[in-house]
């Protein structure tokens, strides 16, 4: 086991009709913006829920954030932030909306001469303006987390921000959130997190044996309640597990003392960037690739994955290996979720290259556990991913 | 899975010689209270460690803290922080050191008559001196919680306290803690860990299929590490798996969305009081017959537990409950920890009535995770660990 620091403050509050719960959390005294995506909220009941628990508090709204939230549009928040002097930021939404406020709750305090710094520059946020979230699709587990990605749509990139001052408040966890989530985004939600946790398991073994099994307990987890969830919505007991596992998923306390990879999260945001593939579909496109190019690093914790969480008890490490990353793909596929790119667009000739030049031109510093996959891996992972 | 909040700010330095981050956790202008228990750290060389980790601060030291922290010798260390105007306590020491430190943070800023209001009214509290953690015994959970326990010796009763204000701002956990302590001690904070985890999860099932995981995960990672560390403290990753189980097994995680029991505890608190048995062998004694006692209500938790964190295969349901109390007691024995009262005292006869007059003389609120057990059932549970 690795060296680590954990800190999470973050309050969470979960379960059945807990939006009520909002107006206790937020100063008395603030002004809030309320921030949201496409509007489907307002179709669900839970904008309602939401204006209902705020009816005491002065509220300014900013709707339309899209997924994979846009510095653009952000930028007009940040103006009504600045013009209302908004005191307190509410997302209501998912890890895009999330993700948004982030970006805002560090942009409203910084003082340098461009927002844009924060990103470009890597500018850790100490503190930012005090924000809660109330989660309405899980999946991403930015509502316990101090991480965010943003995206510049003019240069098709997805850029990473964060910092201690970046942990909500607070988030409002109603596992009732699913019932009118449409079937692919559950489907995506589950894929995310699984992928999450493989990101932060599926490495080498360091004898760090509770964070080993604290990963297979939400894989196993997540894959007892999917068909649940996914045939019934209204299945409360399995919408409370999912959620709870999108949240532990990545709140950082499995990643610690461990070696983390995230090769699969950095090739697959380049297909979303290149196709709009959505961003859970990429990581179902890209893991088994991965896993199978880098199984020789990986065979260890691939067969481990394979008895622990599948039940694979037969074979060698190397056949153990492979049968894991198998239950993996025939898992996405029962959820309906695709895992080759030709599945997705017929354009795929000459994307592992131009991958591979988007790499190159990067400061490379390479990707894996052992930083030591190079722009020319990236280019035979993805080709293997047609 | 019940509604639930949970929220944790305390910040954990974890690994090899993290003592020496000390300083820079503590703000600049503190005076300090070093905390101590009955002077081990001086011979371990974690003093030394830590009064170098502190020489840009101005420190005042406090040992003596009594295993049960007592409230007579708590109020000594009072006085110190008014007359000294003290403002940031630091434990250095196992559980004990650490809850008297939180009831010192407490009553530091208490405005009332008496601190012994806090205990007596059950003030909850809002908000503490600040305060760190060096852990050197792991067990308790201390370190990474809000509560605590404190002893008031004319009376042989304990008393629990804690609040949102109570939580260390850090603590920090050094594997190498382990090194010095005597073998028993290591097997009573195994088994301190272990029964932690059993009180939030022998109860009843109630589809919280993660948190069930997350117990198991605990429980299996215990049962593989507790023969490494006793036979060589010096195995760094065994170490740092027992150090990280201990704390996992109480920070609140595992009892969210779960019913809890607790009557282990209650109960054992009473052997402590009248035999002055370690307050983990006092658990290992009342478990086994309290799960014997209530294997009707606990039979499906109990068959759960022996099938997956000993692998009991076969059986009826009945059959691997009784199995699985089996297996727990034959671990407790492999700690070389004894389960039953008489291997501890031949002075045990009558006890069990005594402590059913106890329990009538208080409030009774009943105990178990359905507040059904009655005083006449701890008589009975407490005649059969005889």
């Amino acid at each position: 086991m690795q060296n680590f620091e954990f800190y999470n403050p973050t309050k969470i509050i979960f379960g059945k009709d807990s939006i009520s719960k909002l107006s206790t959390e937020i100063p008395d005294n603030a002004k809030v913006l309320l921030l949201y995506g496409g509007g489907s909220i307002k179709n669900n009941g839970i904008y309602e829920q939401v204006k209902t628990a705020l009816s005491n508090f002065e509220v300014v709204e900013f709707g339309g954030i899209p997924a994979n939230p846009e510095y653009e549009v952000l930028l007009k928040a940040l103006e009504i932030i600045k013009t209302e002097n908004i005191t307190y930021l509410l997302a209501v939404g998912g890890g895009s909306v999330i993700d948004g406020t982030k970006f805002l709750s560090s942009a409203a305090l910084y003082e340098g001469v461009s927002p844009w710094d924060i990103i470009s520059k890597f500018i850790r946020t100490e503190k930012g303006m005090p924000f809660g979230t109330v989660l309405t699709l899980p999946a991403t587990g930015s509502e316990m987390n101090s991480g965010a990605v943003i995206t510049r749509k003019e240069t098709q990139e997805k850029f990473g921000m964060g910092g201690p001052g970046l942990f909500p408040q607070f988030s409002i966890l109603d596992p009732q959130a699913i019932h009118s989530i449409p079937k692919h985004q559950i489907a995506n939600g589950i894929t995310d997190a699984f992928t999450h946790v493989l990101e932060q398991y599926m490495t080498y073994p360091t004898q760090a044996f509770l964070q080993d099994r604290f990963c297979e307990s939400i894989l196993q987890t997540l894959i007892e309640v999917a068909p649940l969830v996914l045939e019934n919505p209204y299945n409360h007991e399995a919408a409370s597990n999912y959620m709870w596992c999108c949240t532990m998923a990545l709140n950082g306390l499995i990643q610690k003392g461990v070696p983390t990879d995230w090769a699969v999260h950095a090739i697959g945001h380049e297909l979303t960037a290149q196709f709009g593939i959505d961003h859970a579909r990429t990581l179902a496109i890209i893991a088994p690739s991965h896993y199978r190019y880098s199984i020789e690093s990986k065979k260890i914790k691939l067969a481990q994955f394979a008895e622990r969480v599948f039940g694979v008890q037969t074979g060698t490490i190397e056949e153990k290996a492979t049968a894991g990353i198998e239950k993996m793909e025939a898992f996405f596929h029962s959820l309906n979720i695709k895992t080759k790119l030709s599945e997705y667009t017929s354009e795929y000739q000459g994307v592992a290259e131009r991958i591979e030049s988007r790499f190159i031109a990067r400061n490379w510093m390479g990707l894996g556990e052992h930083k030591s996959l190079t722009p020319a891996d990236v280019k035979k992972i993805v080709e293997m991913s047609y």
